[in-house]
């Protein structure tokens, strides 16, 4: 029996799940927040119990030690010799990553070049594997990035309508994000429909904090909601989504910024249902203030029309789906955002199934048997996809 | 028998018909060019014939001065009392402005603050309403906006997923564009169909050197791609449509620009079809060399690509469509962008008639009796809806 570590490293986070390899079960899993800040917090949770500890974590190698030995010492684990693989989440693959792929320095370096494009999360995950490396330098990584999903793309489809210098010289083109759990769920609905994934049309929605819609052809991400960064797209619960570019201009003057970033951070920080509703970024405080208040109401309204609109397009670009996926927190746990949402493609056919949408458990299907679409809600795993990505590529 | 003057004023032209009331026919047109530069060109076609001039003209009150003269001199008109009534286009109507309007001081000055939202447009038009007023002051005269048909807009389509107050403060909202065009189309197909307007679901493709896409349910605009300026929604022939925000920070930085409004000329001026292709931002040029040019080729996929999606989006939206009319200059000029526009939503039962999409000429329906939904070629004409609009608010 072995086991593998899924890890999420940020600048000052570092987050993993081990697991048990070949049943895949969570045995344990833990956090460092506050790395390299002062007072950083340190958790372990293993069989029901919770273990935590405040204080410096100044580096991403101490934090991996901590870890370590704090398996050994709960017996989580008898020997680091145990592990046999760990498996990191990237952000930003670039147009270099069409695969996940086992960690090598020259990996490292390339996964820090491609900070350009995810500036607050790749030197993090770099580090995360540098740390890992040293203390662990036996142990085969595998880094499964959040865009090598949508590689697959067409240029047609990963393409603006800009200067094509822009993307010859500065690598300027839609890369998506969510790849990790948009190919998981893909898989996940073809598994359970007992359907190859090459015979179908999936559209997927990843509606978490950040939210993203995928078009999967044959197991393919054909187009996807999210462009160069993930700010593109849908109303998400504090970015705007997608834009007219004349209003970064036309507000900077207004707002008296000099610096577009700043106009960006706004558009990525205080934008989406947050900005509209004044009121919060989460759903459910949307939802619980919908009747008193006009702005929750309206900022549930464009979250609802953009997805729609989305869904619409892909069915298009697809001629036609098979499968509507939802997942992640919110698309997965949030019966009556699926319904209004399926509601609106009531007129091609679609049929939620009231009962099983609101009071089934876990993966199944929430529409009725002579639904035109068969409509799926599945919890997505982006760790057990990363560990599965381990074996595949350490065999 | 009365005559109307449907005019198009910009800040250095004047573009003018003559119509004859009430059968609608054109009698003269004519152009002032470089209006307020050296060497303007002035120029008046008239019963085939075709006056032609080059001299300095100073101002919009010399223009309007020198073509009503000419309109006696070349006995187009012997009386300026023949002239009941003159119509203009106005590009940015903003929130102000819900339909057409009779002109008074008030509206000129409206028209002139609304320059914040077309700062290369409405001043010329006020400037072209003002000479109207005091060389015809007692003629009525008539603001026809780009943007009043898309006012019936409901919210949740018209604002953008950013802080509310920027819509309370700063106005931000969609206004869209090619308005008087969508208007004119929707109802000439109603008319040729011989079914109520409001009875209709319309999806309208005004595709022309700018580009918009208009949902119109029931005679109401209900979305378009354009935004709060007409650089949002498809690629068009030198404007990148829809873009991920992030990219204007980025470009700026890798520009090395300053000036937020120089990325914005870009987007409007250097992307689009000419952007894509390096070849020309003419779809005709495009055709011509797609077979030997392979970014010709992508321009032309991307163009389409992206109307097929929106045209996607706007079937969801609307909850299905009766009705698609192609328009405007590469519109109703191209039968083969249609043919391949069309041939995208084939999976959903939409079947086009060769011989009639080919070789019909004018307004015609161009889907097979089976189709399951039903497209028509029109040509658009705003100049007579600005004319209709005349005579309706002054009757």
């Amino acid at each position: 029996m072995s086991k593998i570590i899924a890890v999420n490293s940020g600048s000052s986070t570092l987050k993993w799940k081990l697991y048990d390899l070949p049943d895949e079960t969570v045995v344990a899993k833990g956090m460092v927040d506050r790395l390299g800040l002062s007072d950083s917090v340190f958790e372990v949770k293993y069989n029901g119990e919770k273990f935590s500890e405040t204080g410096d974590i100044p580096d991403h190698i101490t934090a991996v030690n901590k870890m370590l030995k704090k398996l050994i010492e709960m017996n989580i684990i008898s020997d680091y010799k145990e592990i046999t693989g760990v498996g990191h989440r990237v952000v930003a693959g670039g147009s270099i990553f069409k695969d996940s792929t086992v960690v090598t320095p020259e990996v490292i370096e390339q996964i820090k070049k491609l900070a350009e494009f995810a500036p607050l999360h790749n030197p993090g995950q770099a580090a995360g594997m540098e740390a890992f490396e040293k203390i662990l330098p036996d142990v085969p990584q595998v880094a499964v990035f959040d865009t090598s999903f949508h590689q697959s793309m067409d240029p047609v489809n990963y393409l603006y309508s800009i200067p094509y210098e822009y993307y010859e010289k500065y690598g300027v083109r839609k890369f998506g994000a969510h790849g990790t759990s948009h190919r998981y769920v893909s898989g996940a609905a073809a598994k359970f429909l007992g359907k190859p994934l090459e015979d179908l049309k999936i559209i997927s929605l990843h509606l978490g904090s950040g939210a993203s819609i995928d078009a999967i052809d044959g197991g393919k991400s054909v187009d996807t909601s999210m462009g160069f960064t993930p700010l593109a797209g849908i109303t998400m619960s504090t970015r705007s989504g997608d834009i007219d570019p004349s209003l970064m201009a036309y507000l900077m003057q207004k707002l008296k910024l000099t610096d577009p970033q700043d106009m960006i951070d706004i558009l990525n920080e205080k934008s989406g249902l947050l900005g509209i509703s004044g009121v919060s970024p989460d759903m459910r405080d949307l939802i619980a203030t919908k009747e008193d208040n006009k702005r929750s109401k309206l900022a549930i309204d464009i979250f609802v029309n953009r997805i729609v609109k989305y869904v619409g397009s892909y069915m298009a670009l697809l001629g036609g789906a098979d499968v509507l996926i939802f997942t992640a927190g919110m698309g997965f746990a949030n019966p009556w955002i699926r319904q209004i949402i399926s509601e609106k493609f009531a007129y091609m056919g679609i049929k939620i199934d009231k009962d099983a949408n609101e009071n089934g458990k876990g993966l199944r299907k929430i529409s009725t048997d002579d639904s035109s679409v068969t409509v799926l809600a599945i919890p997505t795993d982006e760790e057990l996809m990363i560990v599965r990505d381990v074996v595949r590529l350490t065999k």
